[in-house]
Parts: C-alpha cells; sequence; structure tokens
C-alpha cells in the first residue's frame, strides 16, 4: 500500500524531492558562490601540490625536506580546503535532517584536525632530523595558536552540541560564540598560511623571488586563493537569508492543537 | 527662559546626561571589552614603534632603512589602530547623534588610508632607492590589495551614505556588504602586517631568529598582539546585542498620530 500523500500547500514545483524546503530564487545565488567557492578550494589544492611536486622535490617521510612537503599540502587541504567546507555543511545541506548535517560537520571538522596535526608531525620530525629549531618564527607561533584553538572549538562544540548534556538554554547562549570564534580561528588559519608561504619561499628561492621567478608567483597566486576562499566561505557562513532554517518537521509541536 | 523637560518614563539614572538612550546592563561588557581593544592597540604601536626606533636604527626620510620603519609603524596606526577604531565608531558612540558617528566613521577611515599611502610612498621609495625589486613578495601583492580595496570601500560608503545621492533602500541593500567588505579588508590588513613583520625579520635577524633573538621575540608577540586586536574588533562589531540601535528623535515619525 501507497503511503499517504498530503496535498501540499504550493505548487509541487517549489519544493525539493522528498523535502518540502522551498526552493527560492534567492538560493540561486548561494548555489552560484558554492560553486566559486569548490572551485577556487580545488584551485587551491592543486597548487600547492603542483608547487611541492613540481618544484620542491615530491614527498616522502623520511625526514627530509620531502617529508616537509607535506606541511603545507595537509594544511591547505585540513585547515582550509576540509575547515572550510565544514563551516559550509549548514548552507550546503540546508534542506536535509539537523541531525545528519550536524554528524558531517564533526567529521570533516575532526578530519581537518587529524590533517593538521600529521602536518605539524612531518614539520616537527623535518626540523629535528635537520637541526633546525622549532617554533621561533611568527609562522608557529600563529599557526600553532591556530591549530590549538580548533582543537579546543571542535571539543567544545562536540560536548555542546552532540552531546546529551547541554541544555537548550546553554546551546543557544554559545551558538553565536561557537560561529564567531569557528569564524575568527578560519581567518587566522588563511593568515598563518599565508606567513608559511612567504617564509618557505625566502628559505628556498630568496635569491630568484625578487626576480619574479615562476615558483615565486605560482606560490603568490596561491597566498590570493586562499584568501579568496576564505572570504568567499566567510561571506556565504554569515549572509543572514541563506542561514538554515528548521525544517517543518522540526518546529517546535504546538500543544494546542491537540 | 529655561527649555521645557519632559517626565522621564524610567529612572533618570537609566539614561545619559543629554540623551534618553538606555543604559543597560548588558552595555559593561561592550565597556569593558571597549577598554581590551584600546589597551591591545596602544600595545602595537608602542611594540612597532620600539621595534623600529631601537633595533632598526629609528627614522628619517632619506631613501635608507630609516625611511623603510616609517613603513610598519604607519601601517600599524593606520590600517590597523585606525581602522579598527573606525569600525566600532557606531558601538563606542552608539548613543550620540547618527550624522556625528558617521563624519568621525568616514574622517578616521580616511585617515588611515593617508597613513597607508605614505606607508607605501616610505617603501617604494626605499625600494627604489637602493635598486630593490618591488611588488615580487606575497606580503606586497597582499599589502598592496587591502589598500586598493581600502579605497574602494571608502569612495563606495562615502557615496552610499554621506552624499546624499542614494535612495533609503540603495542605502539599505548595501549596508550587509558594507559591513563584511569592511570586516574582512581588516581581517586581511591583519594578514598583511603578519607577512609583512615575517618578511623583515628574515631579511634583517635571518641569523639569530632561530636562536629566539629579543627581537624575534619582540616582533613574534607584536603579530598576536595585531590578531588579538584584530579578534576583539571583529567580535564588538559582529556582535548583535551591541548594533546602535536608533534613537527616540531617529525612529520614523508614525503620522497617525496626527
Amino acid at each position: 500500500m501507497e503511503p499517504v500523500r498530503k496535498p501540499l500547500v504550493a505548487d509541487d514545483d517549489d519544493f525539493q524531492s522528498g523535502y518540502s524546503y522551498p526552493r527560492t530564487s534567492r538560493m540561486n545565488g548561494l548555489l552560484v558562490l558554492l560553486g566559486v567557492v569548490e572551485a577556487l578550494g580545488v584551485a587551491a589544492i592543486a597548487m600547492v601540490c603542483y608547487w611541492t611536486a613540481h618544484y620542491r622535490g615530491g614527498f616522502a617521510w623520511d625526514g627530509s625536506g620531502q617529508q616537509f612537503n607535506w606541511h603545507p599540502v595537509l594544511m591547505v587541504v585540513g585547515l582550509v580546503f576540509l575547515y572550510g567546507n565544514g563551516i559550509l555543511t549548514y548552507r550546503v545541506f540546508r534542506d536535509q535532517v539537523k541531525f545528519g548535517v550536524k554528524v558531517l560537520h564533526a567529521v570533516l571538522q575532526v578530519t581537518a584536525l587529524i590533517f593538521a596535526i600529521v602536518a605539524l608531525v612531518a614539520t616537527f620530525d623535518f626540523h629535528n632530523a635537520n637541526g633546525i629549531a622549532n617554533m621561533y618564527s611568527l609562522h608557529s607561533w600563529v599557526g600553532l595558536t591556530v591549530v590549538i584553538l580548533f582543537a579546543l572549538q571542535w571539543v567544545l562544540g562536540l560536548s555542546t552540541y552532540m552531546l546529551p548534556f547541554a541544555s537548550r538554554w546553554i546551546r543557544t547562549l554559545f551558538m553565536p560564540y561557537h560561529r564567531f570564534l569557528g569564524l575568527a580561528i578560519f581567518a587566522l588559519a588563511i593568515a598563518a598560511c599565508l606567513t608559511g608561504l612567504t617564509e618557505k619561499l625566502l628559505f628556498s628561492i630568496a635569491d630568484t623571488y625578487s626576480k619574479f621567478a615562476p615558483e615565486g608567483i605560482l606560490v603568490n597566486c596561491l597566498g590570493l586563493t586562499l584568501v579568496l576562499f576564505g572570504v568567499f566561505v566567510g561571506f556565504i557562513a554569515t549572509k543572514e537569508e541563506w542561514k538554515r532554517q528548521p525544517l517543518p518537521e522540526e518546529q517546535p509541536i504546538n500543544m494546542s492543537i491537540e
């Protein structure tokens, strides 16, 4: 027997299949910008891979500069691309059931954290194997701050929104801080990338950087691409009318109907 | 003859002298954070001045490294401190007449722009006098982008909100973009500072930076102070309940009372 289908209030075309969440023309702008964001993110990953593979000798895990190369690649994939996409889950899957989106958000962010930790290990190993000092540069200070704050934010987010302990009042109270800190740490992650790229170029191609060596131009373009990715993620995440609204079945039930 | 004083609805102590704008306990948090922001801003200016004066030989305008020293000082004062304070004018002077606050906002931002332009001239002069290439580094690309975007944002803001041409509809439509771009360019200005500090340390003290030279630690602390200043400015500017509300006399008049 087929399930009973309730008549819809509006025309069928206004609704997405399976969900009664309206598709308005305002959402077309969101779809376009999401496309731009993903294109920028993929471009950044391609550029950091080409840079490290072609100009910096590729990848290994043996304490050499090839091990260091994992650092920029994993940071761009983790603390920029995955982090940015994690921020956007509630915009991309705005018409899906909330719990599923929440799980995806948490999984993307913990994956980003794992990438970041492996990226840190790659650098510390490389430094230690080559007698290079750790944690003296502004990049290392800003970068480690980002990873620690990101980990704290993830644990706080998990314990407030995923575990069943926090009351509805606490969840609502903490949400603006979770949102603001998430975006602030994301911006700081991109700033850390820019200092890291600057450092690496001055260590590697100090002589030819000022002569506009192709490697320098490539890495400068990578830096600007990371900035653009961050700006678009921030724009989409903060635009009021693109915020996820509760689905009809998530609305509080008015008991007076009974 | 004394002007007639209307009786106030609430107790006199709830209102600031001359304005009937309520002082709520929620605003105490704003005052505390404004104090923190100003302390961080003054600390950053003190640190950049001490760095350039004590470690980098002080100031001159003769094409030497002493001319270059104006660059970090003017950028921190202009594109960080004045820019950040310009963003906060509507929070600091939330109970003042709107037009006055708007003029102060525009004046602070154009002063920041002038500081930034002089800072750029200082660097280009220094480069040209010493045969150093211009505009090859990621810092220069990000930094010049910031100054150009900041100038565009200022001109757009002036023509939309200060000059009488734009309709109320345009002003309302453009406001979220003005706000978002203002904060995004501000964040990028701080990121540009971090790349600039990184660059300058690797040019000047490459040998001792990795041995935790005091100059390196000072400049790292300056970088973190700039980040903290930016985070607090962003927090205050985006916190919903601290947004400036229209004064009673700015409320639209309900003609039906007549």
